[in-house]
């Protein structure tokens, strides 16, 4: 089976092709550059450099965020025209879930979180416990970083990974101590290739492509602005 | 510090830029074409996309071996190239710490084994024990599968994980049952980002282009056949 996992939910750019099991290509690029210049390319690099075009693909796979409401739309607008153009299914991909992939041999809490803006995170929390997958402990949502930290169990290792360590490692470090680590370079950013690997797992889940939506976990903020607007003018 | 690394050290052909401690670009193929074709493309890309060109590289890295001869040549030479042309030293990277790279946070044994044909495959052993990088128990050797085995703790969990599971896994799983587990597939593979970490950690350690040599472990076929071809000679 070939699968086809493209990520544009954070800084990162991402695409990867996975052949029966075994990841034959993945790209990631984190340039600054707008996701949609950059998506398709990386998508049209990965088929043409193993002789194949988009029907030669059997799922496809796109990241549904949390993440940039822009940067999700991006990958899932792309891989909705995709699988849909050749009548394939698509899995969607939890950035959350993906980013702990990364952590498959740790042996306690892994905590992934991204910057969610508004003092906020984006965050969830994952335990290895013999499965290919990492098993939930948390939810996704968006919280305080404080309240996310008191959530999680209080006499264990976590290990931290994603975009939102940027912003926040100190005050997680202030909070933890020396139970809290993060991941090596090479680990610390969202994988297409960990969304091919989730796609593998679920591919009994897939969809049709018009029914993939993303997952933003808040309204977008035109929406929330519009929500306010409305809440005022019916206070007025 | 921006760092350039490059492995065409086995079945994989990959290049990775990291700036400040962050991969900002990765890429990673393997479709059995020619490394010689794609990997300096490899390079031109995440420095394009970047917009950097070679003399703004602060250090080049590349895997040394083990692993395919011919490959090894073709990274280490591309970038002794490119680091001599910018005045620039380079970090020599051991194919199979940076594949151990990949299993940062494993409670056990991470066993990296490399098909080194002949019935061989090339090993080592490492754990990893608070530091960056993982910490070495057995050093690179071309030996038996089997003798790998036996000189492994007897005790404890083992991560395989390189291109010579394809062929020996099963006989590890005979050997080693259920202590014996495997790398995710987003994990499976050597990446050129773990050779930009390990470059990182060991900066102290670069030397000047003309001085970095692949590291073969055996002798190649064209030696040992012309080694043979002598001995035999000299015993008529």
């Amino acid at each position: 089976m070939r699968i086809l996992a493209v990520d544009t939910s954070g800084p990162f750019a991402g695409a990867a092709l996975m052949e029966d099991g075994v990841v034959t290509h993945e790209i990631a690029a984190c340039h600054g550059l707008t996701h949609s210049q950059t998506s398709l390319p990386m998508v049209e690099q990965a088929l043409e450099a193993a002789g194949l075009a988009p029907a030669d693909i059997d799922l496809f796979a796109a990241v549904t965020g949390p993440g940039s409401f822009t940067g999700v739309r991006i990958g899932v607008c792309e891989v909705k025209g995709l699988a849909h153009a050749c009548g394939k299914k698509v899995v969607g991909v939890d950035a959350l879930e993906a980013l702990a992939v990364n952590a498959f041999g740790f042996p306690g809490v892994v905590c992934p979180i991204l910057d969610a803006r508004r003092s906020q995170v984006y965050c969830a929390a994952f335990r290895f416990s013999g499965g290919s997958l990492p098993a939930r402990l948390l939810p996704d949502e968006a919280l305080p970083l404080a309240e996310f930290l008191a959530r999680l169990p209080q006499d264990e290792r976590c290990l931290f990974l994603g975009d939102g360590l940027k912003v926040h490692f100190p005050a997680v470090r202030a909070a933890l101590g020396e139970r809290a680590v993060t991941a090596p370079a090479p680990a610390a950013y969202l994988r297409a290739s960990a969304a091919c690997f989730i796609a593998q797992q679920r591919a009994g889940e897939a969809v049709d492509a018009m029914a993939l939506e993303p997952a933003y976990l808040r309204a977008p903020q035109a929406e929330r602005e519009r929500s306010a607007r409305l809440a005022q003018a019916g206070g007025e």
